[in-house]
């Protein structure tokens, strides 16, 4: 039985890293820590685990930490940054679900978080945990910066087209729109209840904090598609990143436009076979349309393509549960791939629908 | 493994019995039937399901379905009572979800559900499906009749009120409210997102066809409690039951009110004993106040016990998931108990919450 | 043209106040107060209010108050009680929307709301806005203390029976249900879309503090039916009251039981009659069932009457809008009567539906 | 007092008309015609019209409908081009909500409705119903043709835009988002809210019947710009329109986006300039992001611009209510300008919100 750590437990991620935990036949949390509701059953909190969970929040501390095989953080940014390398030494291997170790441009990095970077020097050795792109590295790793949630829908979207090279680079937009459970469980006017609900918007439309995370990652498939190093990829991608809140609690929806560079190319055929043997993405018929309960809950990311009225225009259309394939279910995955067991241990279970 | 036929595959239940057994380690589903869509992929209904369960939806038919080991009925009312003969008949257990077999009174049920019973002469045979209370004789039984929705949470709320007869039977009320997949997946005007959404309203506050269920199933506790046969009990609960419908799809909370006969009781410890050892009925705390969404998607009834002011009104609040607890899952706990598994086998999933 | 001060104007009473100020014809916001965010346009927290009110949030100042014919205030309790003898004195005539002036008994006040009353002297000239029971006392209050929004459904709604001495008054249930926007517009966890949002649940069900309001109030309508006085009213009702937070952001339904005394009493006419020259409440035909979307954003109450199976337990149901008739809506009703307007005066639109 | 009759009143936007007309100082509704529900008061349909509008539907009838000064149409497509011929005869104003008289190209109409249009002739003379681009026409009308609820998002956010002749209108991209009551008042398995809500998704994502509406309004507003005749308009436009659902009844919310061909051009100040005097169109400061609760209810609609990180993609966010300014709103806008009343008349009340 793999033992498992969560840093940061009280929050929408942590959380759902106990409810996917609780039905993994080979993993069980064994810590749960928590700087404000140490001494807490986490059913206390998620009256949901009681009788299945019977664990408590504690103080987060490295010694009790070392005796877990992974340890997961499930925390704001800047918080792991300041222990993991204090875990690494001491043989655990990480999962970060929060943005410390997705940018390998340090500088980018502190400028869109405001703050310096604490653990630079692991920056390169962590590997972007997108198992569809990086299932090697990641089976080898020991630090995984888990991508954020509208990064994987737009990476797994824009993946087949610019693997196979066959789209303008210079105008990629990602239209994408996002459940409110994104914004954490924090108290906040604008995620009330009254504020959000029965209603829509844009937010951060002149700007974004994953729009540097996706971008990284295009220009990573578009070199290695080209032949050009990744670490040495000039910056080519040219992204348009608007998010939208829905008024639901999961699920992100991201709606991809892109000019057809080859009008010939069959994008269908492309997005089948490039997905095929991927356990958690599903291409969907010709002329569907998924919709985002139909992954609700679970690790799943449904997609269509289209090309409207038949022109060089192509849409795709992508939809996952932004804590589960877009947070906790992929860190479950990367989990599962670290440790050498079957990639859908745990992870099997349909959507919730309705 | 356990072979598993559905009728009536295409409704919400029929769709929460395939999602449950998508990972049930030791059932399967193996037959689906629909008469409107036979041929037709369950996943083109339910995307949910692509890539888990591979049925297509075919014609009811005895023979095919008489394979199976267990056969569910997901329909209307009305349906089962045609095809249940057959099938038993063939030495294959049937596990009724509709309102067929829940009344004992044939003229009762005919009243209700204005037509006549097709299939009365196994009425006495069917054994009602709720495994609280009547746990040995679903083990033996071939013909199980599962408790409606809100029936199920009623009774699961009184019961140690009235096994422990300290309360007035004369004046019990079940204020009750519904999510809207309780009405099943017809089009209808009523259901209507733009109807529904965004509201909330009672309904059949003059009479609903749960009433009889309930009454009956509450005069058979009372009688066992008194000493009395249960068959020739007399008529001594006075139920007012109001439904209510809720904005949301799943999820069934109920305000029961009675009056303490003696007042000295703790309430909080006759609720906690009675039901310490079942493994889908949680007590809260003292004090609390469940809601639905800690069960949603799960088999889990969750209970808590209030005495407004400390006066005599008891005031029971219990919330489960309609479609599991109050169906589907429900349901296949009936079945791990006929099957001799454990009861919790592939129902131990938390529920989805946020 | 009357001058409206509005204190504690941020939050979605004072909103709303202003959304309904801004198509009232004979009746102008002039002034609108708030410690936190003075200097602001009401346009940057309400953009819905951009173009049509172009007030700025003042500090709370009772010279600039003084220029007002009416001052409301929508604040939450122990605000008003601070200010309102000053504004009193200079002449200007006060509606309050908080829970400060509508409970007589200082000391249960006070054991409610833990602190001491600032301003008991003012209790007793505080007229209890309840139009539809006091508006003659209304006409010539200086004081208005408005009903709470539980407290305005559950008194319409027994208010027949009441005064008609038809019910028993030792057991009356109120079982009702609240949209968010009653918990205000302050950040806080449990009011979170993703806490609230597709859940349903009770809450302070062991006591809640709209219950001594609601208790007094109906002793009062007793107390005035049976002959005996109103201030010396025996605290003959004896009320549970069980409040329940809806998925949803406006609204109120509550479902009252109480046991006919007389079961020869039609109370269809009951309610009928009683109601008939009432302009904001409107007793439904026979069999009805009031959805809360039919009074939304409307100073409406809507209100059906049932007695299940033919019984002698009557079922009332009431509808209204918290944040209208529920609370500012009702605070502008009091003050057409007050100011001799046609008691509809801007508060004729319909419900906005679907 | 204007008479108004409306064909085809039980649909939404029917109500909406009702809704609005209910508060209108100068117009009323006389006549309200349904084929399925003659006979039966307004209020049995829509509660929230009780005692407010005492209406009942009868069947459509030239001569009943003769006697009103304005008729409008709030049909499905294919019922207004058979009776608008008889009743522009009998010398009464037409203003279509419907589809019918939009597009001025026959067969194109007739290949996206799948039916021949049965008043052709009558086209020419019909006045596509957007104040912010025909006002002046709109006033000698005798034939309205209301734009789409997606097309007058689309064009009011593109239009400064294009009259300034500042984008590219070879890649002009609609991600527009509705709300359900767009799809009507049907029984329909889609727009049942266990299907819609809790969920989003894309639709007709290869193709929307409001795409040749939208070009066409796009191409006469680039031709006038140019200087180049409406009617002899070249194609010039290239519009890719991408329409998802989003589970709320009310609001469309569209982000367009283009790229500009001067960079220099400063959008915010063209976009306040272009609409300083519109009542119903607000241009909200730079980095701002309309909410659709904003407008929920009201005509308004509201709009922000952006430039992305500041480069040559110009993003439009749009957002107004499907049923007031995408419909009746605009309808009754159009009514207020035929008859000579000033253009905010009845249409002044801020929106719901929260």
């Amino acid at each position: 039985m793999i033992k498992v750590g969560i840093v940061g437990a009280t929050g929408y991620t942590g959380a759902e890293l106990l409810r996917l935990l609780a039905v993994h036949p080979q993993a069980q949390a064994t810590v749960i820590t928590s700087r404000g509701e140490q001494g807490k059953p986490v059913a206390d909190l998620y009256p949901s685990l009681r009788g299945i969970i019977d664990l408590v929040f504690s103080e987060p501390d490295v010694d009790q930490l070392a005796q877990c095989d992974i340890v997961f953080f499930a925390t704001p940014h800047g918080v792991a940054q300041n222990m993991v390398p204090d875990i690494l030494q001491r043989g655990v291997k990480v999962i970060d679900l929060s943005a410390d170790f997705r940018i390998r441009d340090v500088a980018l990095w502190e400028s869109w978080y405001g703050q310096p970077h604490g653990a630079r020097e692991l920056i390169p050795q962590a590997v972007y945990g997108l198992p569809e792109l990086n299932r090697d590295a990641i089976a080898k790793a020991t630090l995984i910066a888990c991508p954020g949630c509208y990064p994987t829908s737009v990476q797994l979207g824009f993946l087949p087209l610019l693997e196979a090279g066959c789209v303008d680079l210079c105008d990629l937009i990602a239209n994408s729109a996002s459940g409110v459970s994104g914004a954490g469980r924090q108290a906040s006017i604008g995620a009330l209840h009254s504020e959000v609900s029965d209603s829509f918007k844009a937010y951060a439309a002149s700007g974004h904090r994953h729009h540097p995370e996706i971008v990284q990652g295009l220009n990573d498939i578009a070199a290695l598609a080209d032949g050009t190093l990744v670490n040495g990829a000039q910056s080519s991608v040219n992204l348009t990143f608007v998010p939208h809140l829905l008024p639901i609690n999961r699920g992100i929806h991201t709606t991809l436009y892109a000019n057809l560079t080859d009008p010939s190319v069959d994008v269908q055929a492309l997005f089948e076979a490039r997905y095929v043997n991927e356990p958690f993405v599903d291409v969907l018929p010709a002329g569907s349309h998924p919709q985002t309960n139909s992954v609700r809950g679970s690790n799943y990311c449904r997609i269509a393509v289209h090309r409207p009225n038949g022109g060089t225009k192509v849409v795709v259309l992508v939809v996952e549960d932004n804590l589960t394939k877009g947070a906790s279910g992929q860190g479950i995955q990367c989990m599962n791939i670290i440790c050498g067991l079957a990639e859908e241990t745990g992870l099997a279970a349909p959507a919730l629908l309705p």
